[in-house]
């Protein structure tokens, strides 16, 4: 159970030796979690050559011994915070260089480790846990994420099975949550879109209190978090009346330009050419102004991870990585179409991780009864 | 309804007034929303005298206009990010020093920030809205907190009527939830500790597997959040089975204990004076080493805020505080008892705003049924 973790420390050994330093301070709570299989928070890790601590409180004294045996654990008391606490570690371990997370680490508690470790060279490694190590899935994370689009794929489901007339955005957003926790899930990855007809516009709404028949278009974009932590993203949109033409064309588009970029990915593409799939074939049906975000980022541990599909991103896509393609149009004041799947980078090309859920236009229609 | 937040940003500005600062960044995302309304995220308040600028972007351009309609509004085009955005609104204000919050900003945003703006001083000013604004609540954040408490009252009686036989602590956990949502709420505000037995005695337990029938003590501490994001924190201990002579003296301890130091709350006096009623208590009655936390905190848009009520606090309680006030009793391989209410501080004495659940040990049976 716990080598996987170790292969993480030890890719991380790795990055601080090509980098010159000895000694690296972890203290963002999931790149914690994530090379040591901790669950719990406020803790630190302390990772050099020979040299492997958990810096934590009582809270978690059992709790260590059973998530990480193999690693050392020192427990502070009610007195002493943890800055003091690390720092006394640090002192101890008479390092002349440690590495920190500059991008997690706060100017105030840059300040009170730099004023406890007058010896140590401070230096700030932004990043690198993210961009080197957690974009790239191991075995383990991959079965969680399969596991992640499971709880969602069998929430839509639910969703689609339950949606009647009279549920606003808020209920069907809730029921959803709760339907996936039965299913097994820790819950959402995060608070679930549900916009009905024009809020369907806005990339980022937060369900309210519409109701599902105030309009034709209910688009919903959600995804499940399992009990470790992984978290899948999905988009569809369901038509709950009777469609436009104007809605169907727009679908399409979104779709042709979906497909055309999850058939660009593999190892070796830069990310900026799946994003340009996308982004043409929307560009060539004259809706190029109505996509204003980036095609679509990884996933994991947080729901937004590296690598990014955008039309900047010079990243170079490798098996292990695992990233949303979610294309759309939005029209204001009439709604929008976004299609969002989530998928593996394979050693020979790709695996849409979520295909198990319908994505055609016929398959989107739903009866809200009376 | 704008006039609330226009109260505090002046509030900040005397306390930038009486420390000599020119202007203050306010980054934390609960900070900028407590000082503007604004809810969404990603998102900077730049607050000088003649000067009260929100730095954004294109998402939440309608939103700022609906929530704060007489703040000026920068909104960053994608190219430009938001430390850049921010420089540059800075660098127009002509500032010689600028205020920020130490205790939020990053060692890396901070150098983004003084390579950008080299011609300005940048001083951290760390955590003075949470103790000098936050902590003391104002008559809407006092209603959205009674609220706040509702949502959490209604919650448990929810609870106590469908406990049954067979439900496992998780599945208590989800159903609570999904029910002070149905009653108005946002959701919880945190994860709810559902714990049987002996895991009564982890104070930071994580809801599992465990079913209710397997002990008679059912801890359970959670709390509702309101739609604009106060959060209430409760516990009370659930009677499932026939109880032993000793849990009810434990019980009654931990009861006495909590009614003393409540009836020590009051304006001008010292936090650690209240901890100390109920430390008291409970060290007479010989559990002296089986309280090993403070006795309570600050409650609001974070769970966990200022005034602190712990045996080191010199805090001095003034009206508009509201503090849980949550003694415990552990006893590893057996189990626990916390009870704990939210009170509000008075001009006059304090008020206990969830009285409406029921604390005596009488009161705390359950039957499962078969």
């Amino acid at each position: 159970m716990s080598d996987r973790f170790e292969a993480r420390r030890k890719k991380l050994l790795r990055l601080l030796r090509d980098e010159g330093l000895p000694a690296m301070l972890v203290t963002a709570e999931k790149n914690v979690s994530y090379l040591t299989g901790f669950t719990g928070d406020s803790s630190y890790l302390l990772l050099g050559r020979d040299l492997a601590v958990v810096i934590s409180d009582s809270r978690y004294t059992t709790q260590l011994k059973e998530e990480c045996p193999t690693l050392d654990a020192v427990i502070r008391k009610t007195d002493v915070s943890l800055p003091q606490a690390a720092a006394r570690v640090l002192r101890k371990a008479k390092l002349s260089q440690l590495a920190f997370e500059g991008q997690n680490v706060t100017f105030e508690l840059h300040q009170k480790l730099a004023d406890n470790l007058a010896q140590v060279e401070l230096v700030p490694l932004n990043g690198r846990i993210e961009s080197d190590l957690r974009a790239i899935k191991d075995a383990d994370e991959i079965n969680e994420l399969r596991l992640a689009v499971q709880f969602a794929a069998r929430g839509f489901e639910f969703l689609k099975a339950t949606l009647t007339h009279g549920m606003t955005e808020r209920e069907i957003s809730h029921d959803l949550e709760h339907a996936m926790r039965r299913f097994g899930a820790e819950g959402v990855s995060f608070t679930p879109i549900i916009a009905v007809g024009d809020r369907a516009a806005l990339p980022h709404y937060h369900p309210g209190d519409l109701k599902v028949e105030e309009s034709p278009i209910l688009l919903t974009d959600w995804g499940a978090q399992t009990r470790s932590g992984y978290r899948s993203d999905l988009t569809r949109v369901l038509v709950t009346g009777r469609p436009t033409a104007k809605l169907e064309k727009v679908y399409n588009v979104v779709l042709e330009a979906q497909q055309r970029a999850i058939a660009a990915i593999g190892p070796g593409v830069v990310c900026r050419d799946v994003d340009k799939a996308a982004r043409e074939t929307i560009h060539n049906a004259g809706y190029g102004k109505r996509f204003g975000h980036g095609l679509g980022h990884g996933i994991g541990l947080d729901i937004h991870e590296q690598p990014r599909l955008a039309p900047v991103s010079e990243t170079i896509l490798q098996p292990g990585m695992v990233v949303t393609v979610e294309p759309g149009i939005y029209l204001p004041g009439w709604g929008g179409v976004r299609i969002e799947d989530d998928v593996l980078v394979t050693r020979d090309g790709h695996e849409v991780l979520s295909n198990s859920v319908p994505n055609e236009f016929e398959q989107a229609f739903v009866d809200l009864g009376n």
